[in-house]
């Protein structure tokens, strides 16, 4: 059975391309509140489930004793663009714990801002781990390690101490098995693990509401959400779907995007966790779907469903800045 | 109806992403070879079918008049990567036709091939429209207006003299009506116009074999095919799919990727066109179908096939160099 078309691409009044889809919405107690396609499906979460990940930099005592704040927490739970305020925190959150660059096994890429990646060029250097997206979420590994006299070394592969202790977080709050069988490599070579949707969901509702969790885990919980959303530019960068959104919702709202199409969100006040995964890996039509997602679960007279709606219709522009097409909702998410 | 599944993207065993798409193949007299998925729904073939688009620019005899040969008919034909010496070629056809950069009305990028956009920002430069990657195919349109006495000043434009050539091109190769009602602007700012992939698939069949052409157009499109299959840099670029399997192809093959997830291609000893679009427009998946379809048209004991059967599984690797998953053929595609 295929998962129901949730976004079109429009060019000239012609439908264009069509991206299909699951999404899932579950409240604190594991209520079912929205699911659109097939939620049981494992599905990899990527970088949408960091905010889970960084439970243990918080959990350990970490945080505290380095000193970090609001924009270091973000950033370790951040899939940044690799502009010069993400690298120099990563750096600073490092030499906390006496490391530099060399520690980090998240490999270099150039940085996903193009201003930036111009700059760089520009100035002769090459990007080096710092500028990797993943980064500020190694670095908060490097440092619960070091503070928790863990050997770093091989901190990213599975089976390693450090890596086990993620696992634990994602497996108690998410509820779901992650299991050998279902474990990938991701883009920055930690494990991911595949999960249903509707696990997915419900471990962010519950990082939301801290229902279900201990009571140290649940403050951490909440510690890592009011930090994105206090600091939304340390978790993804200027103009960025997740910057954007957790800045309209002026901290009612937190979004994190994955690669291949997942997104993961909560509404903090209503304690709902949503979890979506665009079947083809599009990151242009998740953005569109959890934009349309959010909106729909705020009641009609709340402003920012506007905003919302924005997002979930933009424009497409081409070279020369003419507006060629859109992106829109579709099927049970036209609204 | 959904279209089929027809490329999974794989992760540590497990399928991670999933493409749908349709698939037109037809011989030179119109006969349906092969139809997956609905190949009668009307698709933008975008950038695919730059190689009809130029056939103007050869008919007229602008191409011989300014002494074009393989490589400027290639990039007359090309969504290039802007590298250098596609830029200087670009600039030395608009020199033929007394114009340079301004002139061009496709508007300015940075180029697709990361390298050269480092070694530009590193240069202190910025790019110009010659670095689009539609420059070589708008310097073919420029110099057929000059060498035609047609005013070139909005040549991009719907109802252009210039524009109508390009159309009433398609429209007689391709069979099918281009008309307003399915007209788009493209990312280069010229029309395009969404035609069933039956009727694309049918056009490059004749483009390939001349069938139902006249002469001059058959001896037109066999000019372009051996300019392409000739010089496959000049038509994309290092280490791009057209490149790679036009190389390997040893002039055997056409093969042209457009935006949006479109390939149209040709074997040229069988007289076969072939249309497909990936319905979620990723041109990842796009790239593995065609290969597919190429390499299933050949037959068992054929070379070539082997060197498409590696395409059609292309490896994916993170940013340490690590082999993370692959891209797979899928369902009638799966061989």
């Amino acid at each position: 059975m295929a998962n129901p078309v949730l976004v079109e691409a429009l060019r000239g009044g012609v439908v264009e391309s069509r991206h299909r889809g699951a999404v899932a919405v579950v409240d604190a107690d594991g209520g079912q509140v929205v699911a659109i396609g097939d939620v049981e499906r494992p599905v990899f979460p990527r970088s949408a489930v960091k905010a889970i990940q960084a439970l243990p930099l918080v959990e350990s005592g970490t945080a505290d004793a380095y000193h970090f704040g609001n924009r270091e927490i973000a950033l370790a739970s951040a899939s940044h663009a690799g502009e010069w305020a993400h690298v120099e925190l990563v750096q600073a959150m490092l030499a906390r714990a006496g490391l530099d660059e060399p520690a980090l096994e998240c490999g270099a890429h150039w940085p996903t801002n193009h201003e930036t990646t111009v700059a760089l060029a520009r100035s002769g250097a090459v990007p080096t781990q710092l500028h990797n997206n993943c980064s500020g979420k190694h670095a908060g590994f490097l440092c619960t390690c070091v503070h928790n006299g863990i050997d770093h070394h091989g901190y990213i592969g599975h089976g390693h101490a450090f890596q086990e202790m993620v696992r634990e977080a994602l497996e108690t709050v998410t509820g779901a098995a992650h299991s050998v069988d279902a474990c990938g490599t991701d883009g920055c070579s930690i494990p991911t693990y595949a999960v249903p949707l509707k696990n997915l969901a419900h471990g962010f509702a519950r990082m939301a509401s801290g229902t279900g969790l201990s009571s140290a885990r649940a403050a951490a919980a909440r510690r890592i959400f009011a930090a994105c959303t206090a600091e939304p530019f340390y978790v993804a960068g200027t103009g960025r779907a997740d910057t954007v959104m957790m800045e309209a919702g002026g901290g009612r709202l937190f979004t994190k995007g994955g690669a291949e199409g997942v997104f993961c969100a909560a509404i903090l006040e209503l304690g709902l966790g949503i979890a979506l995964k665009c079947d083809d890996g599009a990151g242009r039509a998740a953005e569109v779907m959890v934009a349309a997602v959010l909106r729909d679960l705020l009641p009609e007279d709340d402003p920012l469903r506007t905003a919302l709606a924005a997002m979930a219709q933009p424009a497409l522009k081409n070279w020369r800045g003419i507006e060629v097409g859109s992106l829109r909702p579709a099927g049970a998410l036209a609204g």
